[in-house]
């Protein structure tokens, strides 16, 4: 076995360690990128795909084959839905409040499944000449203390190989491998938040019920409905983190999201796909260390309610990007010094949209009828608000993004 | 003992009651105050004030002996100081942020003591030749379903006493003896939410130790920084439901506020009163039933971070005036009917803002590591955001008043 070289060793093919590989080489810097999975497990792999406006503006300029701003679908606002009750009167008419995105920030979001963004940046990285591996597991990575960290693994057919990088990055998702090496074995855990409840969710062959998605805070509990594409609808409803996805019937699982979703008529059709999602809040307790760095769901993960998963991660790149330009382009570890500090905010306004959306539209299994007519009294406090959508509409369509220094 | 007769039977003679009658009055309804406690009781109990704008307007708009606007202070905004760290860096260095008021909504807040609030009243009232007792008890509320309720009671004298009302109001405080009438004794708990949590608060003659009010989420706990007047500040820390005010010397009072507040100079001075004030979040089941109708704490208590007590309660005798004046002017029950869902509307909104000003700046003893750095990701947010500034700048300025139909 001979040893590589190359400048940046990226752990993972997903969204994150694919847009760093990009930013990169613009700027010059040679990298490789490995990923376990086969490339089709990694296309293959249907998740769900808000985009903010600033991702969906960065995924645009990645070369010839992103279809994010022509196959994707902009969506300039979502619907809130939640009942009139309040305590004095009963459990009242559902209400419907739309946010409207563009005319509030004048950004946007666009809807396009994270399988279809890897689609096209892996076709966009390997037409640029990236250096991309699939099916490379890594089992080891040293000296990140050192200015020469190396990882070391086994290729998909099976041989060992060895990458000395003057960088590695842990884009490799919550199981990450490259963690440790940050964190230190026993800091692994991170901060952590579980929560009471989780999604159901299904696919199915139907039309669009709403042009945008709607957020239901009812009566029953709480759902989403939300959409694929033309013909294939997914939606969500609030369910007990241990259900068992085959426990209902589709009769049953209709009649659930119908009574979650008061005044507005389901398109249903054929489920052909139903799992459950549980929620959790994770952020690694460190995200640099020496010469290793995580990004994206190796360094957090996010309740989906906010729809922050892809976009936290290419915002983290954007911020390693620009410290790693620092240190291999101008010698200066002023970049990387202040990446983990400028990451950790961004992360944690994500973390806290991310709870208050879930908090603010889920009924918690131990929350008192006070807990519940106080959250009704906070999102009619939002919905009569000028200020309150805006302050909902820049997080969701997501903050500008920042330089570190 | 013979009945006297009136058209509205008020008990209660704080802001809600003093106010309401003077609304009543207005339009030309006769009224009666009662309160079991003597003037001088009630002027002399000294409690906190932050009146908002359209509060002030109208208690400005009371008699010639309104001094909100002459010797209540304007405060154009506050401070929010909180710690920079963010589980990437050490516990950070302090940041202040100032909420201006003026400039994000075009109102203030007007800090004026209740107990100025209620000299001004009960003077104003008084020369007005309102009917306002003392010392009169009411030990029995009757016939409020009827069109001719009536209350009894005993006088300071220790004469008996019963009213025949068209209308009696519950303004009497958290101990309200009519709320039984409106909600039927069995459901008298209300909504109801404790708190892991109280503040210890002083007073101390120094001068004030900064022009505005700073709300200071530290890293030891929270503190307030407010003030009475040039010569006798008040201050506050959080600190156990249990806690003994004369557990801490004075030199432990202010080396607990001096770590809280960093970067904060505080003026000293000596401490004359110490006191623990428990939370407590409040609303009764019902607001109305029949002819009778709740006002005030009588009605609903909160938290003291978000300043909505006096305010909530002259929020609430503002739509009772209005439906009282469609039933007793245009013998309409209109209005009476929709009192409870309006007033409902804006107690649960307050509500929502005093648990957030309270969950966003305290330190819960159960919180865990992900739930502070989320609380910092939370304050980050919101003084990031002009629209997040404004959404607190317009709940605690208050509202808007709103008519109940």
């Amino acid at each position: 076995m001979t040893t590589e070289h190359t400048r940046v060793a990226i752990v993972g093919a997903g969204p994150a360690g694919l847009v760093l590989s990009h930013l990169l080489a613009q700027a010059g810097i040679e990298s490789i990128v490995l990923d376990q999975r086969s490339r089709e497990q990694i296309e293959g792999t249907i998740r769900a795909g808000i985009v903010e406006h600033g991702a969906a503006e960065l995924l645009a300029s990645i070369g010839d084959t992103s279809r994010v701003h022509t196959v994707g679908h902009r969506h300039d606002g979502i619907e809130l839905h939640f009942s009139s009750g309040d305590g004095a009167s009963p459990a009242g008419e559902p209400e419907a409040h739309r946010i409207d995105f563009a005319a509030l920030t004048g950004r946007s979001v666009w809807l396009y499944p994270q399988h279809e963004v890897l689609i096209d940046l892996i076709a966009a990285r390997l037409a640029a000449g990236q250096d991309l591996r699939f099916g490379c597991t890594v089992t080891a990575v040293a000296g990140v203390e050192s200015d020469r960290p190396r990882i070391a693994g086994t290729t998909a057919e099976g041989e060992a190989f060895e990458i000395e990088a003057e960088f590695v990055v842990g884009a490799d998702g919550s199981r990450s491998v490259v963690r440790p090496a940050v964190t230190g074995p026993s800091r692994e855990g991170g901060y952590f938040r579980e929560y009471p409840f989780a999604w159901f969710g299904i696919l199915c062959e139907a039309p669009p019920s709403a042009p945008e998605l709607i957020y239901s805070n009812s009566d029953h509990g709480f759902a989403l409905i939300s959409q694929r594409s033309e013909t294939v609808q997914r939606m969500y409803f609030q369910c007990s983190p241990d259900a068992d996805p085959n426990s209902l019937s589709d009769a049953q699982i209709w009649e659930t999201l119908q009574a979650r979703t008061p005044g507005t008529e389901l398109k249903e059709g054929p489920i052909f796909q139903r799992d459950v999602l549980r929620f959790r809040s994770f952020v690694s307790h460190e995200l640099r260390h020496g010469r290793a760095a995580l990004v994206g769901d190796a360094a957090h993960t996010v309740p989906p309610t906010g729809a922050k998963g892809m976009n936290l991660a290419i915002g983290d790149v954007i911020l390693l990007d620009q410290a790693l330009q620092e240190l291999l382009l101008r010698g200066s570890e002023r970049g990387l010094d202040a990446y983990a500090a400028a990451a950790a905010k961004r992360i944690w306004k994500s973390q806290h949209f991310s709870w208050w959306m879930t908090s603010m539209l889920h009924l918690a299994p131990e929350a008192s009828e006070f807990d519940r007519l106080r959250q009704l009294g906070e999102l009619r406090t939002v919905v009569e608000s000028e200020a309150g959508q805006r302050f909902l509409a820049e997080a969701y369509t997501g903050w500008p993004y920042q330089t570190a220094l």
